[in-house]
C-alpha cells in the first residue's frame, strides 16, 4: 500500500459550523460533499472528539462556508488549530446567522450553504452527517475556491489531528532525508512541520533558514506556539 | 437559494469499478472521500440504478481509480454516459485486475486504491458505500488528478444523469440569454450542451459556429448521437 495515492484525492477546504442554543463553534473540513440531487443533500464528515460534531449533534443543523484561495495559514489556523471549548472562535470575526441558527463567515468566503440533518453515520473516528439544503447562497462570485491541494502544497498547510486525512504529511516529513539548511521541527500543539527550504514568509523568514537560526520570537505560523514547543523530526 | 453556491464544491473525477463473477464494471464518480484515516477508509457515492453499483452489493468490493487532467470528453463518455448493461466497458481498455478482483484502469490514471466495503447507507437516489483500503498505488507519479472545476469550464464536460450533481448545467444553460452565435442545442441521450461560443475542438468546430451550421457528419463529443438527436434549449 502507498498512501501517496490518497493525495491525488481532490478535496477543498470549508468551515462547517453549527450552534448550540446560544453558543457557535465551527471547524475547518475537507470532506463535504453533494449525495443526492433530488432533494438536494449533502453529507460532511466530522471527527467525534470535535466541539461542532457534540454542537450538530444538539443543534440538528450545520452550515458550510466555502473558503477562498487568497487565506494564510493563521486563518485556518484559527479554526483548524484551536478547540471551541477553550475560547468562542466567532469573537472579532465578520458572520452572520443563518436560516437555521448557525453562523456562516463572511470573511474569506465565496458561498455557503445549510442543512438540517436527516441521517447520521458512525463510521469509527468520525460521524457522517448527511443534510438537506435549507439554503444557499454565492457570497462573492469572483473568489476562487480554495484546494486542499492549494492548501497543502502553496500555502504549505497540514491536516489538523482529527481530520480523515490526517496522516499524511507527518508521516510523510518523517520518512524525507534532511536537506542540506538543516532538520524538520514539529509542532507538538497543532502538528505544523517548519521546512527550512521553505521558511516562513509570514514572519519574513527566508527559504534556506535552519530552524536554530530563527528568532527567539518566532512563532509557530499555525498556532501561535513558542519556538520551544517545537520537536525535531527524528 | 441559489444553487451556483453547489459549484464552488471541489471534486475530483475518479472511475469507480467493481465485479460481479466474471463481469467487470465501472462507472465516472466526483464523490469518493476518505472518511478515517485510522483505519484507512473511503467513502464512495453511487446511484442505485447504476450497474456497478449493484456489482458491488454482489461483490463487497470496489477500486477507484484517479483520472488524470489530460483526458478528452470521449474518455469520460465511454465511462460516464454509457451503461455497461448493453457492453463491455473494458474490451480495449489498458487496466489489471488489483487485488480485490475489482478491475483498475490504467490509462489516463494518476493512482488507485481498492477497498472492501464494511458498511452501506442508503441515503435516497444513492448508496454510500464505505470501504476500507485493501491496497492502494501511484500509477504514473507526473501527472495531474483532474478535478471536477477542469472538467466542467475547460473540458466543458456536463454530469451523467445519475450523478449527485447532475442538475447543475442543464439548469443554468437554460437560464443563460441565447449568445449572439445562435442557441444553445441539448443531447437528448447523454444531455451534453453544444454552446455555440465554445465549438468543438475535438472535431475541428470553430468557436462561433451556430448549432445550425455545424456538418451533418457531426456528433455528439461525449456519447456519438447524431445531430438529430439535439434539441434547441428553450
Amino acid at each position: 500500500m502507498n498512501i501517496e495515492a490518497f493525495f491525488k484525492i481532490t478535496y477543498g477546504l470549508y468551515i462547517v459550523t453549527s450552534k448550540n442554543e446560544n453558543l457557535l463553534n465551527g471547524h475547518i473540513s475537507n470532506t463535504v460533499f453533494q449525495v443526492t440531487a433530488e432533494p438536494p443533500q449533502f453529507a460532511v464528515c466530522s471527527n467525534k472528539d470535535n466541539l461542532t460534531t457534540d454542537f450538530i449533534f444538539q443543534s440538528g443543523v450545520f452550515a458550510v462556508s466555502i473558503i477562498e484561495q487568497d487565506v494564510d495559514l493563521q486563518y485556518i489556523g484559527h479554526y483548524g488549530f484551536k478547540t471551541g471549548k477553550d475560547f468562542n472562535k466567532f469573537q472579532n470575526v465578520n458572520y452572520k446567522i443563518g436560516k437555521t441558527g448557525a453562523p456562516i463567515v463572511l470573511d474569506k468566503t465565496t458561498a455557503y450553504f445549510e442543512c438540517e440533518v436527516v441521517q447520521k453515520f458512525d463510521v469509527g473516528s468520525h460521524i457522517i452527517f448527511i443534510g438537506k439544503v435549507i439554503d444557499s447562497e454565492i457570497i462573492d462570485e469572483s473568489k476562487i475556491p480554495l484546494t486542499y491541494n492549494h492548501y497543502r502544497n502553496v500555502i504549505k498547510g497540514v491536516s489538523p489531528k482529527n481530520s480523515p486525512t490526517y496522516f499524511d504529511k507527518l508521516k510523510l516529513e518523517k520518512m524525507k532525508p534532511a536537506g542540506k539548511t538543516g532538520k524538520l521541527y514539529k509542532c507538538n500543539v497543532c502538528g505544523y512541520v517548519y521546512e527550512p527550504e521553505v521558511g516562513d514568509v509570514e514572519q519574513h523568514i527566508k527559504p534556506g533558514t535552519a530552524f536554530e537560526d530563527l528568532p527567539d520570537n518566532w512563532v509557530c505560523p499555525v498556532c501561535g506556539a513558542n519556538k520551544d514547543m517545537f520537536e525535531e523530526l527524528a
